[in-house]
């Protein structure tokens, strides 16, 4: 595996390499829940972009462990490491499910989900790369919270359906697990994106 | 929608309008489960307090990021607000599990726990109104922890009994659940609860 | 109930105790997967042993509140005694479910993640004894941190069977949860792990 993060890496940098991955593996589910083949081997990359995913983050943690001085206030980091990396392992426990339930074919809304994250991953990394500027960060952060209520509506509404029409309660369990998982993936980037909001108006 | 909170208002003003307005969700979760009528429409007005909520969460931790001095500890704040806000996100997710699931009616035990809901969190105001002279905070704190233990109690007898009488799988699963979502809202008013605690013992 | 902690301890001597605490209810529980007789009798003694972990948590809390200088960062202090809290209240939580759902046989691999928690637990029991001398808790710490990914492993193994050869769906409800239930007990573990960590990091 490519080292993703130099040693000498500043914490911008290391945020922009762990947005770039977390955006990486949204778009990696989002194929996979369009377009249900070879699951097991686009799963496992999505278990590779995880990996990449948690060392970058161990990174950031033990750099910040061992830094006097920081680029912003040191809880705001370890916050927004820790929320980046857990969108991410919701986008990899996404993958997980389906291979665990052994679905076949993805539930009608669980592709719109995927394509939400996506969207909020994107609008992260670019709030993430206007950080140390300040630029335009509040409105990608607005962006993130408002696809947040979308994604919530969406889920809400499929399992809402599955519960009419879904008679096999197994299946049932199954596919309501996996808009679950997929909801709480959009729930950890709305806290990374309040993390960002609340650097930026820290030093306002 | 009337603005709950005044441009100048301070934290303890700000932490009252919030303790009210949780009370207020916890009431009318408490009415809705002891009476399954018009259930649609008093579960919008469970949204719009929920959503008020937000917006009073959202004062809170603004002003905090640009205030300098505060009155208790700044972590303490944030999480006050937070927990405060988490209460009310599951007493409102009680809500939407009873619309998402169709449940016309209420399981045996959800409005006694919907009830214990209540008490706690107007223990949780009185104990917010008199942080300012942390009189008898203590006390509040204490028995809302002390209701979080018989909310556990009843929760557990509740699934329980489920389990033995439900034959219908897929009821188990959404009744189950409003018990659980019901439970969650008491474990969150004790986090509340532990952190008016150690605001008082901080300064003691 | 024997004070575990005396009114004097140290910090260092209160988080040996609460160690050591978590780590019999690991054995209890590991115990009561491998042979499930007398299961009401020793559940009851689970919750001996995880009431005594909450006295010691609230112990450390209220020392840590008046406390002005302490031996680690205050932070780490507090998220160390309640992610300790956490590992032994799931461990706690699965002998519930035992309970509650009435189950009388193991399922085939709950031993052998209640063993993996034992072994976690004894690995930050050690590190916490080291703490004060910085000797060797990283080790320890990566030692959990490997343990989580293996019961991570069998915890999806078991879930993933459990769905191929399970076809009554409550059962399989029930048992799934237990499975779940020791999982997040392992990864409650690997929590306290990296706060140890961090506490080693900051210091070097």
């Amino acid at each position: 595996m490519v080292r993703l993060v130099p040693r000498e890496a500043k914490f911008f940098e290391m945020f922009a390499s762990m947005a770039s991955n977390v955006t990486q593996g949204a778009k990696l589910l989002s194929q996979i829940l369009m377009d249900m083949q070879n699951i097991e081997v686009r799963v496992r990359q999505l278990s590779d972009i995880e990996h990449a995913g948690d060392d970058i983050t161990h990174t950031i943690i033990t750099r910040l462990n061992q830094t006097f001085i920081t680029p912003f206030d040191r809880e705001d980091i370890h916050k927004l490491a820790t929320s980046l990396d857990d969108v991410l392992d919701f986008i990899h426990a996404a993958g997980e499910r389906i291979m665990m339930y052994k679905i076949t074919t993805a539930p009608p809304h669980a592709a719109e989900l995927a394509q939400i994250i996506v969207r909020q991953t994107e609008e992260l990394a670019a709030a993430v790369a206007m950080l140390e500027k300040h630029d335009r960060v509040l409105d990608h952060a607005v962006e993130v919270n408002r696809l947040e209520n979308e994604a919530d509506q969406v889920a809400r509404e499929s399992i809402g359906r599955l519960f009419e029409n879904e008679t096999d309660p197994i299946n049932l369990i199954k596919l309501k697990e996996l808009y679950e998982v997929l909801e709480t993936a959009t729930d950890k980037a709305e806290d990374a994106a309040n993390v960002l909001e609340s650097v930026v108006l820290k030093s306002a």
